[in-house]
């Protein structure tokens, strides 16, 4: 576990150092990047990214959930974005595993206050589930009609990204 | 507008120079950052963090919506964190306006469609939509008991963050 001391002691390290605070809210290059929130994955990185490019949108698996659609609807409508990348990868710790099982593997700790709970499962395929997101976002009425969406599986043993669709 | 064939190129100089293939799912500080999506913002870097150290969580505002809360179970159940760390920003987009005035910005592009919809604004003051959140998650009967839970702004001129609460 971090301490609160050792994060901002770590921050005034940073902001001594910051060269950032010219950059605009706009996204330069008009992208929001959909992924997961997995420890390994660093989107602007691994898409050759600067401060300032894009968007970047992280939950459980990279889905295209109600709140990742609230999110690209402010991004397109307040700051233009028009092109969307979802991203999903290899080692997921929701790939391959059901929302009942993930159910019953957290009513140990946390009862029936799961019951009925959607956690969004990729399924068994992550290149099944990231054209899923990718159909359902080209599809959006809520987003844009010029949206532009590509869908990728990262793999986190090789830092590749492969195309889907 | 970035094309996907610029993405791929970057991406394949990333993965030349890759070597995080080692690297396990389980996040090393037992983390979660919760930011926004905004296009300055870096949490890894303005936290002194390391690939394989938290899960991050992004979306409008940086807010703890119900998608974030499913991601948190995932991310505790799953994978043992047990820290949260929440940061909205200066000059971030849903600042000081309320669900109306974006319901009325957005509905010359996306017309009834947007009616109802919650954009999680954050209100007049940024410290009080952190400690909002930061009390949402404290007392969610979904996340551990043992949670601990610290709120931040962002400033994104200085790169400075600063505690509330």
């Amino acid at each position: 576990m971090l301490s609160k001391d050792e994060l901002e002691a770590n921050n005034r390290r940073f902001s001594a150092a910051f060269t950032g605070g010219q950059l605009g809210a706009t996204p330069a290059r008009k992208l929001v990047v959909l992924t997961c929130m997995d420890a390994r994955i660093d989107p602007l990185r691994l898409l050759g990214l600067r401060d300032g490019d894009a968007h970047i949108l992280r939950n459980a698996g990279g889905r295209a959930s109600d709140d990742a659609i609230r999110s690209i609807v402010i991004s397109q409508q307040l700051l233009g974005t028009r092109h969307v990348v979802v991203i999903h990868h290899t080692g997921c710790g929701l790939f391959n595993v059901t929302n009942d099982e993930l159910r019953q593997n957290f009513s140990g700790a946390l009862g029936a206050k799961v019951a009925g709970m959607d956690f969004l499962p990729l399924g068994p395929d992550v290149t099944a589930s990231v054209c899923e997101d990718v159909t359902s976002l080209s599809q959006h009425p809520l987003l844009a009609s010029d949206t532009k969406v590509h869908g990728y599986v990262y793999d986190v043993v090789t830092g590749r990204i492969i195309a889907v669709g």
